[in-house]
């Protein structure tokens, strides 16, 4: 069988880079055969990025092959399955784009493995993946030296929501003492578990009342039916919607507090994934010596 | 006629404070035959603080008398009406309880006078009342160095609520580009236009959205029915509840971001002041440089 190397670099050279792609920024989108993958890859053009026809996939797609060939927006990509040798494949891709980032949008359970591999490389990455060992992410991400943004919440609107809570908890701790909460999120039925989104309000929620919330007393929706029947999610967005509502109610019942997002589709995530992608360019262009950033320093330097 | 000086002195001798009350900080409620005096008044003991049994009422239910006597909160209220000479009543007050401060729940038409009466006494005082001219009233606190918290909402929960709008708009404006607001805010049916809450909010959605948003817009809720059918205002409550709801909806209708308030009673406005006469009595003791506050600030303590 070919090395990695062999398959790679003739590929990447019958596939030059068009004309008005030449001053886009290269980047590589991890797993271009999913739903967020595809996305960002369809509003790439028009952010000023240029996808290299190369992706790994973690979605098992591959079958058995190392490799197989997938069309998408236009171009063919090359896909490497989980067994190839993705250091080497990386590495080739990597000198050929020296300017290359690398999006992550698998799966939670390649998350680690993937921010590994991408930092052994010295390759700088934007994360966009929830779940994983979130702590071990950063720990590493930091400890290699690798230009990298880890965010699960690339949608800016949500991430000022968030913010609007973390703000609010940060500058008024306890101002909503006595009251309780009701948090209750729908996310697409493969989305198992309690969203990192909502996991990382709850703290903040703690911090407001002055008092204990579990995270297991989070309602989290994942059956379609509750979906369309009490979030109100239209079926054809069941696949890919972000609803969460967090009420804050007094304890005699005459005050409550709501805040709440409808989120339907992945535009807005693909639209962010960019941001964050010529964010992370940024700073490593500019050799900026903090080199791990989240998707919030990014909205924040507008 | 008996002047101010000879009807007040005499009563305040023999209505001494009690000795419950002896090291309760003395505040004077302005009205107090006002709903928000009332609550402030019941509310006060449990507050620490001793409310002086004298106060200006604002809503002419003095009639053609200079004063009259009003019981409350199991104590009898010597009430003076407009006509009378304030100014020296309150003088006898002031140096009879030198570490008086005044709150004042009183109407929007009377705030300027009011508060230019405080100030010519040098009394601190607590505005807690809608509407005036608010320019004017805080460049005269300013200008006359009296020590004064100014602030038309003294809901603590309803002022964080706030402060989240506020900041978030302040850290990520423009972040909602292209989607547009619909405000909606439910009072009583006497609190006409606008409320200034709901006034000082729309600066910051605009700073979201990056477009204008007239004031105009907002939809003002006071007629009864409607708050019942259309809010769920509960009948008993029509006369002391403050609702709103503002959303942010994307330009394609796929996304909704909703924050909003049901808020019933008076009660937590109470034990907002009482607060808030805490907070600037302790600038006064400590001779604070600054002398104009917000509610915000005194949120901001904690």
């Amino acid at each position: 069988m070919k090395s990695p190397h062999a398959i790679v670099q003739p590929w990447l050279l019958s596939h030059p880079v068009p004309s008005a792609s030449i001053n886009k920024l290269p980047v590589m989108v991890n797993a271009c055969t999913g739903k967020m993958g595809k996305a960002v890859i369809e509003t790439a053009e028009i952010n000023g990025l240029y996808v290299v026809p190369v992706s790994f996939s973690s979605e098992g797609r591959c079958g058995g092959d190392t490799y197989l060939t997938y069309p998408l927006s236009g171009k063919e990509f090359l896909v490497f399955g989980p067994s190839s040798n993705r250091k080497k494949i990386l590495k080739t891709i990597f000198h050929h784009f020296p300017d290359l980032i690398v999006v992550d949008f698998t799966v939670p359970s390649a998350v680690n493995a993937n921010a590994e591999l991408y930092s052994k490389v010295r390759v700088p990455f934007v994360m966009g993946t929830n779940g994983g060992n979130r702590d071990m992410l950063f720990t590493n991400a930091r400890d290699s030296d690798v230009y990298a943004l880890i965010s699960p919440q690339m949608n800016k609107k949500i991430a000022a929501f968030c913010g609007a809570v973390i703000m609010v908890a940060e500058k008024f701790p306890e101002s909503f003492s006595g009251y309780s909460l009701s948090a209750v999120e729908s996310r697409p039925a493969i989305d198992v578990g309690v969203s990192e989104t909502t996991k990382c309000l709850i703290p903040s929620f703690k911090k407001l009342m002055g008092v204990d919330f579990d995270v297991d007393k989070v309602k989290s929706v994942r059956d379609p039916k509750s979906q369309r029947e009490a979030i109100g999610v239209p079926e054809k967005h069941l696949s890919a919607h972000a609803c969460r509502s967090f009420t804050l109610l007094s304890p005699d019942l005459t005050a409550k507090f709501q805040f709440q997002h409808f989120v339907y589709g992945t535009s807005e995530y693909a639209e962010g994934a960019a941001a964050a992608v010529h964010y992370l360019h940024s700073k490593v262009y500019l050799r900026d010596a903090k080199k791990v950033y989240t998707f919030f320093d990014a909205l924040l330097r507008h």
